[in-house]
């Protein structure tokens, strides 16, 4: 039934065409598509070294960008909708899916034959391929219910667990930096395709939606290891214990209960955490350690050997990070980028830190208790500051022709 | 007579010792000096897939990151100095050499043999390359005379064309992320060893500079082709017409007439371009391309078939960018990133734009009339603003053994 209601490849040129200017579609498998449409409103994008390898697929049982490998880059963008209505949120959904299928096949709408219009596309990709592109997308839970008013007749919809973060013992929210209706995670391998289609989405939503916030991280690219965070340790090793099918169905994936929309989703938790690191790079090595319970330069717990041996609580400072992470014996999925904003003018120091991002099934139950009690007792505490917040609650993954949030905008 | 005042590498490994922590020196060429210290002092770092490749040379006869192709992230960091005179200024330049000297062979200075104090390397990087790192020191014109007060006795070393970008008829300044005693440009292919080298820098200032800001920029890695702004279109296309040693010498190399450190150096000039992407979405194709002058797709000149036709300015619009940039018969050597800093608070627009950093040898009369023309005339006004600025003179190049600034600081 879904089926019959999703967008057809010929909708979504429709769609393109009236958006303002021709469509392009790169050599990506919609080569076959483009022959009903006119020629004049096609061309082909030749986006140079695109590899079969470099592409993630948009579609499947569940959204790409949340167990897919981490690229190096992540935007995520925060949007409050606009639209007086759900018909037009529905559009700006169906405008969006279409730009993320264009975007991760490493395919580009183009500037279209009438130099009178604006480009249908910013252009600043035109030579790169997908780089990994990913775009996951989320529903904060002002999008059901927005003081107490239900503003497109979703509320009975709502999942289980939607709920903004509680506020925590140590937080100092930027309320302008936390939270919307919407949020986009895009990741890529380059840093220009990422922008681009966060760029592009913000394009996208005039007259239907505004922008929240725009924040931007990055891991280095370590070839398989895990990579460090600005305190300079291994961030994201308990990944390791769920990376199996079934450990992801554990961990990650939404299922029983859930409205059928949100099956094979997963909710996506975000803080947004300055690390203070004048005050760390001023600490000594053994109280650094004792912050996390790891070894710095190996990433082992204290009391073993290597990064990935299995973490004995008891060996570990009553108040390190990982034994906190320990105690309440739960996983999460970790996704998270480091970010640098500069410099603080009210203090002159640097304005950086860690992107917290999780993925999990059930934040009540695996997220919200471990984020208390770290917030409580947690030695990081003294050298890290949470400035922001959210969560969303993802949908389960697309079909072709299927718009993000049509089951749960249409059925 | 330089040469023997030069930093030894034994110097270098005792005010290594000085700042706290033992110093580990990577499979990067110092294993010969490492003998000569105690080996409680030395570990050496694995930095996993460090190849030769990944190296940009620190020493030879003009600074590395001024015509070495650009590498995909810069961070630029401005400092005003706080050291009381120039005996702590000489500390603070050969700390700072020290540390590019270790980045850019890849290597870090590690935790060292006493846990009680702090590490002498952040960390971040242990699992990591060179990745191309450069290190590019510029002195603003505040260092030799601040409100007329010769600070470190250097008036009289002043260069040539050294000083504050005049105000321009369009600017719209901050001060706070503009100018600056000293400005480093780091670059590197990978974000966090980029990121890293500037913090390291930041922390080594303690006491002796403080930071005045950070700005981060990236471009795309486009395996040679011209990279794209912002504005989808390719960006620093003219940098070909003078990429010769030749060309170099007459461009960018500070040579007749200037003192002695200078010699071999450059005039960097940097201005933060915001640029108005809503506007600029909305405008037409035409609207677009007449500004520049160009083609967006290909890049070529109007009247023209291919990015790298030579600009036959008769044909361009009278008020567009490349028009205007031939109109002064100047050239500069461009090396300019995108940025983007999130969403602007105020108007809910998106902060993004571009660095513009070039090099050349006479900025007053290659870049000066460029720049005024254009803010006069330019049809980009419509969608970009000037909002920070500076210029800073970049010494020749080190010796090896040689710290940065000694030939303005000890001749």
């Amino acid at each position: 039934m879904e089926r019959e209601k999703g967008m057809s490849r010929r909708d979504f040129l429709k769609i393109s065409a009236s958006l303002g200017a021709g469509l392009a579609i790169g050599a990506s498998g919609m080569a076959a598509i483009g022959k009903a449409v006119q020629p004049a409103e096609l061309a082909i994008a030749d986006n140079g070294g695109l590899t079969t390898e470099e592409r993630i697929p948009m579609y499947g049982e569940h959204q790409a960008g949340i167990v897919t490998p981490q690229q190096t880059y992540m935007y995520l963008v925060s949007f409050r909708i606009t639209a007086a209505d759900r018909a037009a949120v529905i559009r700006l959904f169906r405008d969006w899916t279409k730009f993320a299928d264009l975007g991760t096949a490493g395919s580009s709408m183009k500037s279209g034959s009438n130099p009178q219009l604006p480009p249908s596309d910013t252009g600043e990709t035109l030579d790169l391929p997908a780089a990994k592109l990913t775009v996951t997308f989320g529903f904060g839970s002002s999008l059901f219910l927005q003081d107490g008013k239900d503003r497109f007749g979703l509320a009975s919809k709502l999942p289980l667990y939607l709920q903004d973060i509680p506020r925590m013992p140590r937080d100092n929210l930027d309320p302008l930096m936390s939270g919307g209706d919407v949020c986009i995670q895009v990741c890529a391998e380059d840093q220009q395709v990422a922008f681009h289609a966060a760029r592009n989405f913000i394009r996208l939503s005039t007259g239907s939606a505004a922008v929240n916030w725009l924040q931007e991280g990055f891991i280095s690219g370590g070839g398989g290891k895990t990579p460090r965070n600005l305190f300079g340790f291994k961030d994201g090793t308990a990944n390791r214990l769920h990376d199996t099918p079934g450990g992801y169905d554990s961990v990650v994936w939404a299922g029983d209960g859930e409205p059928d929309w949100m099956r094979g989703g997963s909710y996506m938790a975000y803080r947004k955490v300055r690390m203070l690191l004048e005050v760390w790079d001023r600490s000594s090595l053994a109280d650094q350690e004792d912050t996390f319970g790891r070894y710095k330069e190996s990433g082992a717990a204290y009391g073993r050997k290597e990064e990935f041996d299995e973490v004995d609580p008891s060996q570990l400072p009553d108040r390190s990070h990982v034994r906190l992470a320990k105690e309440t014996k739960q996983l999460i999925h970790r996704r998270g980028y480091s970010y640098t904003d500069g410099v603080d003018p009210r203090t002159g120091n640097i304005d950086a830190g860690l992107l917290f991002v999780s993925y999990q099934r059930n934040p009540e139950e695996q997220l919200l208790p471990m984020l208390k009690l770290m917030q409580s007792r947690d030695a990081l505490n003294e050298y890290a500051v949470h400035v922001a917040s959210g969560m969303f609650a993802c949908p389960g993954g697309l079909r072709e022709g299927e718009y993000i949030g049509q089951r749960l905008l249409e059925s």
